[in-house]
């Protein structure tokens, strides 16, 4: 369906079956849903042995009582889990409570209002604060930004990342920006993986930006790989050669691994970051769920034990991203109607019609009661200036819807573009 | 032993003798503490079905998934539980993480920084904000304040709550006051119980009170009886009569009726608090970990079989209390050197010695091997104007333990008071 070549009788004749097959569906009275970034029931199973796990015993493994209060850095084997997903030492992560947007919350928090770097040293006193944000990116980053008045500076994505040069000239010109939002790994959404020269790049930020600069790195998809797991490049490797430690807070979570919502989550980074985020930490919360910890240490005790999990995982969300894809190549693959990435992992494909089309085929999908994420969340203030980009989660619905929704989708995108085409 | 009416030879003789005491406990090397407002481990032990107790069902009685994301406000059960807890209907409380110093700790950021009543109310944008504090107080509640630059007004606690004359004088005269922490059942740490005619004043303060006040209601004692369960007034009730439902935000948590630090805390106010709450606790956290809400409600199903649970805590407890109170009565019933209040609940003893003693009692006790909280905690940046006043926390030493270290606190106290007397 090439539209640039094709008489307008054509054009006609097309809009005229799509039509029809818009009604079709319509009959169908489709209730499906391709919004959401969560795990599907399935993948849910996969972690109920984590109540009763503790037979009894809720001892962590240097004699700790998990059930009273105390210990803010969390028990030592969930820090040592953290540190290995993160590729960091033990002692540079903290093992938290259920979420690691709270986590990035704080640090956005302590960094505005009380200071990363101790007394006198927040962001908030320094005038007005900027951070750079890579899009299509993630809506709940965007979202803190918003909350603590930080001003947000897109930057395209790639696929090797946030496009370079641009975030390197930004941060050169404006000691304001004291933050960039990066979800290295997988990227949300469009499952780019940062190249090894991004990573160094970014890693190099530090000595280059504005006092008090911080990369906010949240590998949220570390180990959610579809096919053979792939390498980031470690950040705090090359942060270590640059002498630019600091610049660098990293993020991770169990959110996606166990249990959605009562997991535990991560965050790593230098031992000046971490005195300085423990200092106000400790102001707020005497400790993490400790025991819940521990039932996650009980059942994932090692990396590799993380592994095989997540490959049972992969095992469940592969056939459904393949169907995802295979709608997008049968539509799409001979014409300029849609561009996407296959992904290796993560929980998203990130879908770019022409511009001008993506509210209408969310509403379009609508009607047709598939549910789509609203164009434009994965930009700031939820405004897609080409409003082109849509995020399809398709790991909640079963295959079988998948494959349905999927092709409403396709339909869709083809009918706003022949109404475009027709100036209808 | 009467410091005023004895003669020099009496005193001299009494030094004599307690010092002789003193060698022969410093010969025991003792390692006992009375710090920490803690659970003991037969306490904890009440809980230990929680792990394995939801038996592979992880649905909440409305048929919702716990084990997947969202669900802000918290299982509906898990409300029912906390509105039980503090008064209130369940659609006024959110169930909500393992802390309800860390709902406190957001709750004043949202104050400070945001606004509880929606966009430009910070209490920043009023100029320089005043908190009132009851003393001696919970040192935690003073910490939040001085991290978020708020000037403490201390106001002295009587067996009946704070000093409502003053604290009423305080708030007409000074519209800066926009807070005021009380923990109103089994105050932290004089056991006190706010009467009926003060929970009424408390209620009545909105309607005195600058824009945007609010009394921060930490209930932390609710359920904690000792004896027979004692009741507090409803302040929510009060506040219907006046209509200054929005000043008062309440707080109260599971840590020290299940397992310390793993638990479930709440939050409980008007609609229009929880909506500006929401706002802002919606861009950090998806939701609480409504699995382990689900836990807690499978332990403790209603507001009744909490209440044999907790007599299972008093059970525990009370021998403790009561051995600690002997002590003082036997050491200082017919003297001045201490004043207490005997309590029906709660974590704590209060203790005020003569004045100008605290520091070195409790500096004694620590050469003896008794660890006491540090003098001055209990009032704001840790400074007790008159050093008189000592919490002692009796619930994690086993019954042998506290019978030993209160014999050394007598003592200690006796000879400090007598040094003081003799001008050593």
């Amino acid at each position: 369906m090439d539209l640039s070549t094709a008489s307008s009788e054509q054009l006609q004749q097309w809009h005229r079956e799509l039509q029809q097959e818009f009604k079709a569906f319509a009959q169908q009275n489709l209730n499906l849903d391709l919004t959401r970034g969560k795990p599907s029931t399935e993948q849910l199973n996969l972690a109920d042995r984590l109540d009763g796990i503790l037979a009894g015993n809720y001892s962590s493994g240097d004699g700790t009582d998990t059930r009273n209060y105390g210990g803010l850095d969390g028990i030592a084997e969930a820090r040592k889990l953290g540190a290995d997903i993160l590729g960091l030492a033990p002692e540079q992560v903290l093992a938290q409570g259920n979420s690691s947007l709270t986590l990035m919350f704080h640090t956005v928090m302590i960094g505005m209002q009380f200071g990363l770097q101790g007394k006198g040293t927040a962001w908030k006193q320094q005038g007005p604060v900027k951070f750079i944000c890579p899009v299509p990116g993630y809506d709940r980053h965007f979202t803190i930004c918003e909350q603590w008045g930080i001003e947000m500076i897109t930057v395209p994505m790639t696929p090797n990342g946030p496009e370079m040069d641009m975030v390197e000239d930004l941060i050169r010109d404006d000691p304001a920006i004291k933050g960039m939002w990066c979800v290295p790994k997988y990227s949300n959404p469009t499952g780019a993986i940062y190249s090894e020269d991004t990573v160094l790049r970014i890693a190099k930020l530090g000595s280059i930006a504005g006092e008090g600069f911080r990369v906010l790195w949240d590998n949220a998809y570390a180990v959610h790989d579809l096919n053979e797991p792939k390498t980031l490049a470690n950040i705090m490797t090359f942060c270590e050669e640059f002498g630019t430690e600091d610049s660098v807070i990293q993020f991770a979570s169990t959110s996606k691994i166990t249990h959605a919502g009562s997991g535990v989550a991560f965050i790593g980074a230098s031992t000046k970051n971490l005195t300085a985020l423990k200092s106000v930490m400790g102001t707020f919360t005497i400790g993490p769920d400790k025991v819940n910890q521990l039932r996650h240490l009980r059942l994932l005790p090692d990396y590799s034990a993380l592994q095989r999990h997540m490959q049972q995982h992969a095992e469940i969300l592969k056939p459904r991203f393949d169907c995802v894809l295979q709608h997008l190549d049968r539509g799409f693959g001979d014409n300029d109607l849609g561009h996407w990435q296959a992904v290796d992992g993560g929980y998203f494909i990130s879908f770019d019609s022409r511009p001008g089309l993506a509210k209408n085929i969310v509403k379009l999908a609508n009607e047709l009661g598939v549910k789509l994420t609203p164009a434009g969340a994965t930009y700031p203030y939820g405004k897609d200036p080409e409003d082109r980009n849509i995020r399809i989660a398709p790991s909640v619905p079963s295959l079988e819807q998948v494959d349905k929704a999927m092709a409403v989708f396709v339909l869709c995108v083809k009918l706003a573009s022949l109404n475009q085409a027709l100036g209808n």
